[in-house]
């Protein structure tokens, strides 16, 4: 297995060159993504809108069917990984034979040298999963409290607004048709990863899958996400060791809690040059004046504008 | 078991008086829904913010244990008897014989005349369930094809308009904390119902528990909700009979698909004068002309906002 590494070192053991920005980014031009729908708008006029395509997809680990989850689906790959990395049913010594995705069966199948028998947790999960908050085993949470974020690393303020900018600016299927979460791995003042699905787990989930593959360490890295910060979205990064949560949504009182618990840095609310950080602040340098931020973002940005 | 019946008729025969407005409404000021927490703003100064308190929910149908939610928690009893309905396990012929609140063990526990086995619905739920998409029953996508929405009501867009306002302008959680999902049940001007949750399909059951215990015949009323217009919540709609599903965000193509199928009146991304709709158009009258609308919320009106 290949060592861990930094990505500002700038190995390349997977072949991947990790040196530039938007490794993957979204792709609002794949036709597949999204569909042409023709509705009214509020004059009455005909007009045609962009909306986000979904599809299920089964994901196998070996010989057992572990979930089927609605993706956009341009990663199937990085998702089933990641998925199954963040249900702590991959682990860190795991060896990843092969991963296989059958386009025609909607299913990916993730095969490792370990073999596991999953049914008594697959029995656990219909006892705590809910609707709002997706599936928590007994094994996440330990996980989770084992891990410790490096302490000593700091975000400038800075950083936080031109990385906000960045990825406002980008274009996304967001911006095409909204409806739709983003998740956005940074390194420094670079966006590595920018990857949007139906739900904000799915797209954490696939930066877990490509940290995972590519064996990364992201002890030093920030993760940006469009969602709220849910106590899900908190494990998840602390999950993948990111020492800082980012988020345009606002706060749930489990996710502050959690985060005050693992001392992950949380920010939320992040608006032109406006926002608000709940735990882990020791972590955030103020090293810009917010009065010589833009407020809001362009006012030209419209997610999901429409053809007459 | 009493007749069915259009609140607009206002028959008593619950009990309860359905002529007014906001008869459930949000409980911003319970201090059991809000949790205060401190933390820096963008200039760095200590400030303190509320974010939404979740608790676990879980819910029993007779002796069967059916699912664990994360919920705000205000109203129990309906999310129970919505959930269960909304997920078909509870018929419409069925009868209720009592709905337990355990405060302390975090239990709802609703009894019927009818008991059945579900052990092999929660077999197929693993197989089905994702995060994204929560939870669909086989027969729930029976009971979805099989209802017939109301071709001749007609929603005039003045009353989406007002409809839109008197929702934005009521104190909510929302209003004070962010980060929850609201959804209101509207029949003509009024405004029934607001519930808010931290899951938009939450707030979605708890509006389908009401209707269920009050045997209210929604089949000419409107639901607005926050979220986006996602298949389950299009599913959640048609099931409720309800003709016009009506939201601030926007659409996924699943969601507008079902739509269609369901000939369900779809208008997304309502804010200010402008909106979408992409399915069922028919049933909306443009009576008003869009430029007499504001077009955007009242600026004064800011979601969580922090004190110093």
């Amino acid at each position: 297995m290949p060592e861990e590494r930094h990505v500002t070192e700038l190995p390349k053991c997977s072949g991947q060159d990790l040196s530039g920005e938007f490794l993957i980014a979204p792709s609002p031009d794949d036709p597949n993504l999204t569909r042409e729908v023709s509705g009214i708008d509020h004059e009455g006029r005909r007009v045609t809108a962009y909306v986000v395509a979904e599809r299920p997809l089964t994901i196998f680990l070996n010989d057992q069917e572990i979930v089927t989850a609605m993706t956009v689906g341009d990663h199937p790959e990085l998702l089933a990984v990641g998925y199954l990395v963040n249900q702590a049913m991959l682990r860190r010594d795991d060896t990843i034979n092969s991963v296989d995705y059958d386009e025609e069966g909607e299913a990916v199948i993730v095969r490792t040298e370990r073999t596991t028998d999953y049914e008594d947790m697959m029995r656990h999960r219909i006892r705590t999963s809910g609707c709002a908050v997706g599936t928590i085993f007994g094994q996440v949470m330990e996980s989770f409290e084992d891990t410790e974020l490096d302490p000593d690393v700091r975000f400038r303020t800075s950083t936080l607004y031109s990385l906000s900018r960045k990825i406002t600016l980008q274009p996304s299927l967001y911006l095409k048709s909204g409806a739709i979460h983003g998740c956005a791995l940074c390194d420094g003042e670079r966006v590595l990863l920018y990857v949007e699905d139906v739900g904000r787990h799915n797209a954490a989930d696939m930066i877990a899958g490509w940290l995972w593959i590519n064996r990364v360490n992201a002890s030093r890295m920030l993760l940006y996400t469009t969602g709220r910060l849910t106590s899900e979205m908190v494990i998840k990064t602390v999950q993948m060791r990111i020492p800082a949560l980012v988020s345009r949504s606002g706060f749930t009182a489990q996710g502050v809690e959690l985060a005050e618990r693992a001392n992950l840095t949380l920010v939320g609310r992040v608006r032109g040059r406006r926002f608000l950080a709940l735990a882990g602040t020791q972590r955030l340098v103020l090293d810009v004046d917010p009065a010589k931020v833009p407020d809001d973002p362009p006012t030209s940005i419209r997610k999901g504008a429409v053809r007459q």
